[in-house]
């Protein structure tokens, strides 16, 4: 089973990885980071960088296709190579998945036109403005479209899909094996949990593009 | 702030990536990846590599040291040269942290020799060899050092410490940023949640090592 993990400039890493591990660890997978031009990718805080293993050319009939979010979507959004690859590979895989801002790139490519789907929290009105029916779940699967929403979300996702895939057995494996039991010290991770002044403030201290 | 994620052949990403992830966003991060030799890492899946951007001899007085878990942890317990830049940096750091197995790292160097501190929980005894005190906790702050838990444990570090560091307000905005509003479909993240089955299974499924 061949999972894509397409990147690029600026994606956040997070979003890549946290799918990354626990889908990694399906019984037959195989992993390939992705990228238009194969080589070091740099994350959104410029800290980082990942090696894309493979072109997108290079890689043409993957089973699991998922896309990662970050700053670097809104450029990605029109960038023909990759919107037309990720309209090929989804004609024959069995997954389309997305994290964060990732699904603005499938719905730029016009994947998600009529379905439900998500996006990190900031990024749900552009969503709707491409045909799709955002929601605000967590993770929300639409026939084969399976999208998370902002960064950690992934982990959710990939969880998830390991238990339709390979039991629910395997996923909690996995689940034990990378110790997912949450324990975050405070109760901000969503517009609707975090202090409103918080939510209000969010845009002075970050920049979601 | 210099933040040095140390990593190196055969750790697990998702250990070092979860805290980037989070620290990256305090106010006035610089995190550097850093191994023995600058360039391309490979992790344990052997699918994914991550740029170390700096020689540990290059990193001479980061402010906090994190320290990522993995197969690949055994055999730098037995490298002098990792080893004695542990002690080195850990000289002037302000904190020196670890994730997972990373732990066994700092152990090896001496410096968790009766503290309290916690680890991937199929290590724990390991820990305790090197004359730690292991604890059950996912996050365990004695002094300076502050070790988590398995794998995705190290993201509930990262929130706490940006909290002391840069105060509650802003941990919450980037809990929000990272949408870390966890809703794993399963409870099976700890050896404690797991059904017993799963956790006696556990070593046919995967190796630790």
């Amino acid at each position: 089973m061949q999972i894509a993990m397409v990147v690029y400039d600026r994606f956040t890493a997070l979003d890549a990885v946290g799918p990354y591990e626990v889908l990694s660890r399906l019984p037959d997978a195989e992993v390939v980071f992705v990228a238009e031009r194969p080589g070091p990718v740099r994350t959104d805080t410029g800290f980082l960088a990942v090696t894309a293993d493979r072109a997108l050319h290079e890689v043409t009939r993957p089973d699991i296709v998922v896309v990662a979010g970050g700053p670097g979507t809104l450029p990605q959004m029109e960038n023909p190579a990759l919107l037309e690859w990720l309209r090929a590979v989804d004609a024959t895989s069995t997954w389309t998945t997305s994290v964060c801002s990732g699904s603005l790139l499938l719905a730029a490519a016009g994947l998600l036109r009529g379905r439900r789907a998500t996006s990190h929290w900031g990024a749900l009105e552009v969503l709707e403005q491409f045909g799709a029916e955002p929601t605000g779940e967590r993770v929300v699967t639409d026939g084969k479209y399976v999208t998370a929403a902002g960064v950690s979300a992934g982990i959710d996702m990939a969880l998830t899909l390991v238990g339709t895939l390979a039991g629910d057995e395997h996923a909690q494996t996995v689940q034990l094996l990378v110790e997912y039991d949450p324990q975050p010290p405070y109760d901000a991770g969503s517009p609707q949990k975090a202090p409103a002044h918080i939510v209000e403030a969010f845009h002075t201290r970050f920049s979601l593009t």
